[in-house]
């Protein structure tokens, strides 16, 4: 632990995107797999050296090339900027497209440093990697001012001892297995490539200097990598294209070529949009039985009779007067769209969905790890320190401070993260309140076609409004969630990632919902009575809720929330701003040179033009929300999961189009799973049952109806429920001042008008208390929600229990390749014991030394 | 899969009991493991051949001893006996020791057989194991008439073999970790005896008789291995003993004697009993905290005030008479003890608890995982088919008859165990009517004197018939269970043993929790009003619940079953009955032998007299019934932590006696993890949070006093509170027959009683109707059940990702020696590269051939 490791230093690779095919290189490419150090004796020279790079000797083939910085005189911006080339990579790894400028946070975060040292430091490091057998040449600044690359190649030994060293780490079992898998199947030929190739980057890693070790990120190598020309082919063909969307993924080949962990990341966007399409079907059925329905549907018939003449109490004050209750016909109508029993069922069937997409995504993770022989593979790398918290240790060290207090820490991120969830709290509450002062001017305007129109004009333009203040914040907070973070300086590379994740998840998620938490549950419930209205800021009345319920505004706010979020989100930041970044990037490069290096340049040189990768974390955050939406309020709007999968088939491609020709090639990062990411997802699920529950329970009339159904109903059918749910008012006890102006306006002189609550009338011994209904209501309510939720536990757990985790398959196969070692191994040994019992002097190969004693170490060695 | 597996074939181990220390032993088992073959040299002559058993030779140690019956021809009787083993031995596994009759039993299950087809079997066994390597000697017959001993002497060639078999199976990693370890800490001779003595036992297994596969369980082996009587000698002094109860056990020597499977059930008993201790203390300060402020408890203050002159309705119809609120004030005061604040944060201490406890747990099993080595060990023969399926498909298939439908079992299962839950609650009802009854018939008796203490009375008999209906009940639930299970014939032995399980926790759990159940939640609630009261079988009328409600009733219930079946299950069954089943074992021997036998025979045929092991199932689920009490409940019963501790203490020793002295040795079996039980555990925690928000908000009083407090209190304080609880209702309205015939008891006449309930007075418009209160309490209650429970299961969500799986030091240990290899691989890698370089022509032990591609698959055959 002495060393400074390679990844402690900082570094960058760049990958070749072409896109041509090279016939050419799938024999070059073969030659290093199968036969060994051909590619050294020049049997296979390559027929255009710019296509596939080779040493200067033309015989020795690239594998790795690391770049670095070199001073450039004539300019001095440039100076500065490399020497914070560390911390801006740091920042691009993982951060979504940042708008800033590199130069401007280069010069911020800027530190000294010695030009003599930096080469120090590169000399002692190549010396390391020329003791680990791997061959080096060097090309500094002769094509592109200011930039070094140092070209590896690997010889064949040393990719044989790493391919052994690997091997090591897995159990006997496993490669037993493969052994036999590889002489059965005949694939040996196939896998070759990928190894040789990653070994390579194992060294690197490994690798560590020795000397210098307080001067940190100070040596710029950039490395940049060989990749598998004819993957990324297959990969642009058969993975990057819209018109094949209905096929599944190459996923085998993405994990080849970008690493586990972003084949892991296109598995899991697989496995879920594919669960989708059942969600998406059952959706549209529920949808469909609601639009069928609605005739059928008494309350709504109530409403929309005229001959029930019933009279509303004005929904403002003052300006507004006594409505019809027959006018809000259209709102109850399509309230039913989405507030029937089928709503019901439905929302139990999606809390089942998110158990079942758990489980199945669990096997397919299992099977993945199966096949891409991840089975025992353990992260090693887990306790490395950053090179930032080593820093940061030995800065506070040196200054005789104190370590940092973990709790003034916490304390602050704490106190950071509820500022910001009060700022989001504060954003919806300035919506409320546009809301309701456009309602009030609008009502004062007397045109009467105009007023119609009124309460939809106002709640989309609101959503709009929201839906674009949850864009902007959400790039605020992922800014905000990075600096909290990059403050606390947490020891690993993991628990930096971890710790970066929960809180970006915990800022956006309530950026994203709290507008629709409002909506679902305390819109229209905090409005006091007539007579008794309660008011904020001096004079607005909070929101009422038509007579429907809130659930009709809910499902107005989900569906303008996820088409505007998805398709801006997709479109703009997605497409538009990488776009503009490579603009941005190449106009930088002087504009005589640009033409002619376009010809000359090789392809590795080309790619660092390209952006970085910034890492999964965007993707996978995008697509959480998404499954919030998707599960959390499925109750309220069935057809989320729809409009889920319709985004996610375009996304897919999206992603793949990006990762292939927008990108440098990520490095090959191995991952057995999709981490913090899965809690995440689970914990959702387990909150979509208690949220659903109340939605069910609370925002739609689900309860209220049945309960009058089966407890005051006098013919045991809805009739009669609409009068059942109003209130009556005294006008007389309006408050003065607040009574409607146009009192006439209905035509005839209004002395009790109803309003939707469960209160006593005004002629009861206790005039405007909550009647026993409503406490009746509200204890059946609370009833459904322990019913339900503990129900729809119960049901995801037996899910669980009934799903094995490993898929039949998989585990016969294990069972199977277990049984064939054992026979295997008896066989041989009856051999060996034949041949000791005959007294046979062979030569026993693995053998040396024939004392009892000492056979059974050389024997655990040879077979372990 | 052809053959016929040990396994299928029915058979016993004995094991050796010896309670004097024998030295001349360590050096003898020693030897084997460290000095190959010296005990077939004879330099390790045992002192006395009885205590060490040789073959006849006196060289080669008996390391298995596998026994069969051979037939007496003097004896009839024996030879149906001899018969039916195979099913006997199976039965008596893993069921509760039976009060049945073998010889009976034997009779029913008899089947057709030959004496001679059995005889071939034998040898055939016997063959396949010679062809294994193991020798030898058969001794039949000549000083326990009937029984034959095969002794099996492993060479050191098959242990060696079968070490390194079993090596195989652990991935390379786990090997090198321990050889580096074992090196480190010089342990290696320590290790060693158990695994060369367990890979007897694996042959065993392993060998197949090819021939005669359709005769089932017919070949009587049975098995006894040679013990390591140190290890007994120690159990006993630092284990098995009771004036030790305050020391940790030797888990790593219960491991090595009785196995891994063994091991981790006391390993978890162990840490089931020391959690209990912070609970039980916790436990006692509530109810402590309870006792101190019984005098400032308001409501039973108002009960016991003689001035608030309530007059209460009377309890039964027509013999009982109005009685004064007064009256309760005992029961009032006592209900304090543990319905007060404290007890909610008990509950919530308790869920906590629980999943530290399950945390705990996981963590302990984690280490226990690596100290003995078993974190690669996977099960391999889940999924070798049982004997008595083969056999029934077999069966089957002969008859020409259809497979059997697991639907029509698995109906016949779900209703065979509804109707024996129904039985449950029909005992239940049974003793409520038991109850109702005789406190009528005391009623009727007019000495006041008696009357006080009635109620009492009632409730202890009712209790304790309770119990004893529970205890019976109890056997006849596993016997059930077993039987159905055995109806079911699952496929694996492992399957076979969830089911039983599954099945037998579910109807024991019924059994013991049904009254419990229905104290907690349906006493009193089910029994209609003044003048329309409920009435069951004719004329009684159900029970009500003392004032303060049945809190303490479910106290006493709690309190007798938790000592009573702790006491009585552990004297009776755990002591008493093994004592008599050894008592009429060795009865069977004839009385004239008896003397003569004792002096002459082996261990291994004394110990043929011990009693069977019946597998760890039983003791479990004692602990996981135990458990439940502690959990499920606790709300109501502060003090069950306490009970449990104190019973756990005296069952971890009294299970340690009976482990060591009185049941046969059970064979070795590896186990990772206590299996089904853990789920079972997990299960029963969740289910315990719900039950204990139930019981706070529906069982005790706290729920109404809080929302008196806060919503109907003139002042704020629980004052009025008794009054605020209890109903009025108008004497006239009687139904006729059931007023009171003593109606001037109390010495005036009584116009209006009280009751306790939420009901409008006779007056108002809708007199006896559920009260406006009545919703609003329910509604509380209910809201408080969602409140506790989502807080409590988030908070044990919380505790569950404070607590690391994998203790801190094992997964630093594990780093470490990852580490470690790495270095040591590196350092092999470049010697061996120096030799190359400098041309070095010295022999390569295990390398044989130096073509590079050949080298390759060499190298990856000697690394892993």
């Amino acid at each position: 632990m002495n060393g400074l490791r390679l990844s402690e230093v900082s570094w960058n690779r760049l990958a070749f995107n072409i896109n041509t095919p090279l016939k050419g290189q799938k024999s070059g490419s073969h030659a290093l797999s199968t036969q060994a150090g051909l590619s050294q004796q020049g049997n296979e020279r390559p027929k255009d050296p710019k296509l596939w790079p080779y040493f200067q000797d033309g015989l020795r083939r690239i594998d790795y090339v690391l770049t670095y910085h070199v001073q450039k005189p004539q300019s001095t911006r440039k100076l500065s900027a490399k020497s914070c080339l560390c911390f801006k990579f740091r920042r691009e790894q993982s951060s979504p497209p940042a708008h800033e400028d590199p130069e401007l946070a280069a010069q911020e975060q800027r530190l000294d440093y010695h030009e003599d040292d930096q080469r120090l430091r590169r000399e002692e490091f190549e010396e390391n990697l020329r003791e680990m057998g791997l061959e080096m040449e060097r090309e500094e600044g002769n094509k592109i001012p200011g930039v070094g690359f140092l070209k590896i190649h690997a010889p064949w030994e040393v990719l044989c001892r790493e391919a052994e060293f690997m091997k090591l780490k897995m159990p006997t079992f496993k490669v037993f297995v493969l052994k036999v898998n590889m002489f059965v199947q005949k694939v040996t030929a196939t896998l070759q490539p990928k190894v040789g190739e990653n070994r390579v980057y194992e060294i690197l890693k490994r690798t560590k200097c020795t000397r210098a070790k307080y001067i940190m990120g100070k040596s710029h190598f950039l490395i940049c990598d060989v990749v598998l020309i004819l993957s990324l082919q297959i990969l642009c063909e058969e993975w990057a294209s819209y018109s094949i969307f209905y096929k599944y993924q190459p996923i085998g080949l993405i994990r080849k070529y970008f690493g586990e962990k972003v084949g892991l990341y296109f598995a899991w966007l697989g496995v879920y949009t594919q669960m989708l399409i059942p969600a998406a079907i059952v959706g549209v059925i529920v949808f469909l039985y609601g639009c069928v329905t609605v005739e059928d549907n008494i309350p709504s018939m109530e409403v929309c009779d005229e001959r029930n003449n019933i009279t509303m109490c004005p929904i403002c004050d003052r300006v507004c007067s006594y409505w019809k209750l027959v006018t809000a016909c259209g709102t109850a109508r399509a309230s039913h769209l989405f507030d029937n029993a089928a709503t019901v069922f439905f929302a139990i069937f999606m809390a089942l969905w998110a158990t079942m997409f758990m489980e199945h995504w669990k096997r397919r993770q299992m099977r993945l790890n199966y096949i891409w022989d991840l089975t025992s593979f353990e992260d090693a790398e887990v306790s490395h320190p950053r090179a930032e918290y080593e820093f940061h240790v030995m800065k506070k060290s040196l200054k005789k401070e104190k370590p940092p207090k973990v709790e003034s820490l916490f304390l602050l991120c704490g106190f950071v993260c509820s500022m910001q969830i009060c700022v989001t709290l504060a954003i919806v509450f300035g919506v409320v309140l546009y809301r309701v002062s456009i309602m009030t001017a609008l009502h004062m305007s007397s045109t009467p076609s105009f007023r119609t129109n009124i309460r939809a004009t106002v709640k989309t333009t609101a959503a709009i409004i929201n839906l674009i203040i949850i864009i902007i914040m959400d790039e605020v907070y992922g800014a905000i969630a990075r600096w909290l973070t990059i403050m606390e300086v947490p020891k690993t590379d993991k628990s930096f990632e971890e710790r970066l994740i929960f809180k970006t998840f915990i800022l956006k998620f309530a950026n994203a919902f709290t507008p629709i938490v409002y909506l679902a549950f305390f819109r229209g419930r905090i409005i006091g009575r007539p007579g008794k209205y309660i008011y904020v800021m001096g004079s607005y009345r909070m929101e009422e809720c038509a007579h429907a319920g809130c659930l009709m505004e809910l499902c107005i706010q989900l569906c303008i929330t996820m088409l505007g979020k998805q398709l801006i989100q997709n479109n703009l930041f997605e497409i538009g701003v990488p776009k503009l970044k490579k603009m941005l990037r190449q106009r930088k490069i002087d504009k005589k040179h640009q033409e002619e290096l376009d010809k000359t340049l090789h392809r590795h040189e080309k790619d660092h033009f390209l952006g970085p990768f910034v890492g999964l974390n965007p993707e996978y955050m995008e697509m959480i929300i998404q499954f919030g939406m998707v599960t959390l309020f499925v109750a309220s709007f069935p057809l989320a999961p729809l409009f889920a999968l319709l985004n996610n088939i375009i996304e897919i491609r999206l992603d793949a189009k990006k990762f292939v020709t927008e990108l440098r090639r990520p490095i090959a990062v191995r991952a057995k799973d999709i981490g913090i990411w899965y809690t995440l997802l689970r914990g959702l699920s387990k909150v979509a049952v208690i949220v659903n529950a109340f939605v069910i329970s609370f925002t739609s009339d689900f309860i209220p109806r049945l309960v009058y159904q089966y407890m005051y109903s006098p013919d045991g059918t809805l009739h009669g429920f609409v009068n059942h749910t109003l209130s009556y008012f005294n006008v007389s006890h309006f408050q003065p001042g607040t009574e409607p102006t146009e009192s006439m306006h209905l035509g005839y002189k209004v002395e009790v008008c109803r309003y939707k609550d469960y209160r006593d009338p005004p002629w009861s011994d206790t005039p405007y208390e909550f009647s026993r209904q409503f406490w009746a209501i509200l204890a059946a309510r609370l009833a459904f929600v322990i019913v339900f939720q503990n129900v729809v536990m119960l049901m995801s757990d037996f899910v669980d229990w009934l799903i094995p985790d490993i898929p039949k398959d998989i585990s016969i196969q294990i069972h199977n390749e277990r049984n064939l070692i054992v026979e295997l191994f008896m066989k041989q040994e009856q051999g060996k014991k034949y041949r000791n019992t005959i007294g046979d002097p062979s030569p026993q190969p693995l053998r040396s030394r024939p004392s009892s004693q000492k056979r059974i170490s050389v024997l655990s060695f040879v077979c372990y």
